[in-house]
């Protein structure tokens, strides 16, 4: 179950990637390369620094495989896939759970404490996003709109706090994915968004 | 040879950051390290996603060494250089068939899979470009034009093609670099170039 | 004495990133990204190059802790650390002399050669505003003015001459941290910069 929503993650966000370098007009590499850094840079920045090498995609060919996949998907069906935009934000959001709990797992497996967990949580879900915006020369969208990482955050501190209270493994992880797949779904609707930096500067 | 070679597609990758960073009207510090990111970049991201660590041009003084006089040239001879368009594109051509083995050959050595061995060729052969576009805040021209980085993959796969056909590994190495020099001027000669993202899309 | 210079250098280098970011309007999420990465991305990257892994500040929490403060800093007095230009900018050349040295050292600790550990200790002090200026769109100003890298490059070079002339470890990196900190303020108060690259082009 678990490996499937990782699956449907990455084929997401390399669908994400693809559709941005399609519609900045990038060629055919180049909207390949950026569905491959939205879907894996997270986890490739994540594992270089805790020291994870070869980084986890190399060792394991479906995330290559389904970056094709969605790759593919993006380049023949980009006009349906824009209109399926409900769907897409689902499965963003689902992706958005997952790669989170993955980071936050990775971090506990190299003995780092969790506060280091959360960011490596946080970075997993949210820097492939950055990476994408960098190499197509714009302000990451991350740093500037709608309430992404905060969820990733939060879903961090939530991890901690049930298991601390000693809750199964499994229960935590389900728990963790639809708290932050819930709240993404929530804060969408009633379009909450962090404030900027200049909230204390009178105008 | 090959270490000659492999010095050659140094020099004109830091070559190329240098002019690159001199028409952006860079400080000589940034010229240098344009030229520095250019030549080693590709190498350097490799070298610390699949864990070789110190990465290698810190173990070679040669690089820095190169790397400098590449600087010099560029800072010196800057307007006849431009005038040597065509010998800088063979030499260009050159380190882009050397720097792409080297990338296949340090994936087998740590023994990845073939297709992980191709995206590392690539990669060594063509993210310092992507690095040096960055940092003069452009979308990288690999992205945009030229069949550049597809000749890469295609030298990638004729080399496992040869390897699974058990010619011995220095013919396969030369005709990879052959074949990936030769690709590039002929490529560029019909100026060819890559299909841009929209291709399915209907006008 | 020296922790307390790190610190303080980490804090410094931590409200000029948000106060960057608060300046581009970022929201508060990214000002403390950009918050974190121009305090610790240099050092990030000298580690992750080295094979430092998992890299420092994910093993020693006063690092998120500082930059923490200096983020709540930035967010709550933003218009009056804007009238401390001065004491700021003192801070950020004691930042600039502290992680060049730290720089340093890592290198020498790693078995690398003089030269390389220069590049380490120029990279620790000023890879963090690169990544900054990366993450807020704009061409690095490391590359473009003052004369900041290379205090950190004349910084190496003194600290390997000095230790070649045996003198005791502690007054190395006293003198190192005195003389990039002495000149910084020297070369801002007569206003030195870099030629740029176009030096030696007829106009």
């Amino acid at each position: 179950m678990f490996e499937f929503l990782d699956s449907l993650g990455t084929l997401v966000f390399a669908i994400s990637g693809a559709l941005t370098a399609i519609y900045k007009k990038l060629d055919l590499f180049g909207v390949y390369c950026i569905a491959f850094v939205t879907a894996l840079g997270g986890g490739t920045i994540r594992d270089v620094m805790i020291g994870r090498t070869p980084v986890g995609w190399m060792l394991d060919m479906n995330y290559v495989y389904i970056i094709t996949i969605g790759f593919l998907l993006s380049i023949i069906f980009n006009r349906y896939l824009d209109k399926l935009r409900i769907s897409m934000f689902l499965f963003d959001s689902i992706g958005l759970g997952v790669f989170t709990l993955i980071g936050l797992e990775k971090g506990i497996e190299y003995g780092l404490s969790p506060l280091i967990c959360v960011i490596l949580g946080t970075l997993t879900a949210t820097f492939g996003g950055v990476i994408r915006d960098i190499l197509c020369n714009e302000i990451p969208v991350l740093f500037r709109k709608e309430i992404y990482a905060t969820l990733c955050i939060a879903g961090g501190i939530l991890f901690f706090i049930l298991k601390e209270l000693h809750f199964e493994q499994n229960f935590i992880s389900l728990a963790v994915t639809i708290f932050i797949i819930g709240f993404r779904l929530i804060s969408f609707k009633y379009n909450w968004s962090l404030p900027s930096g200049t909230i204390f500067v009178r105008k």
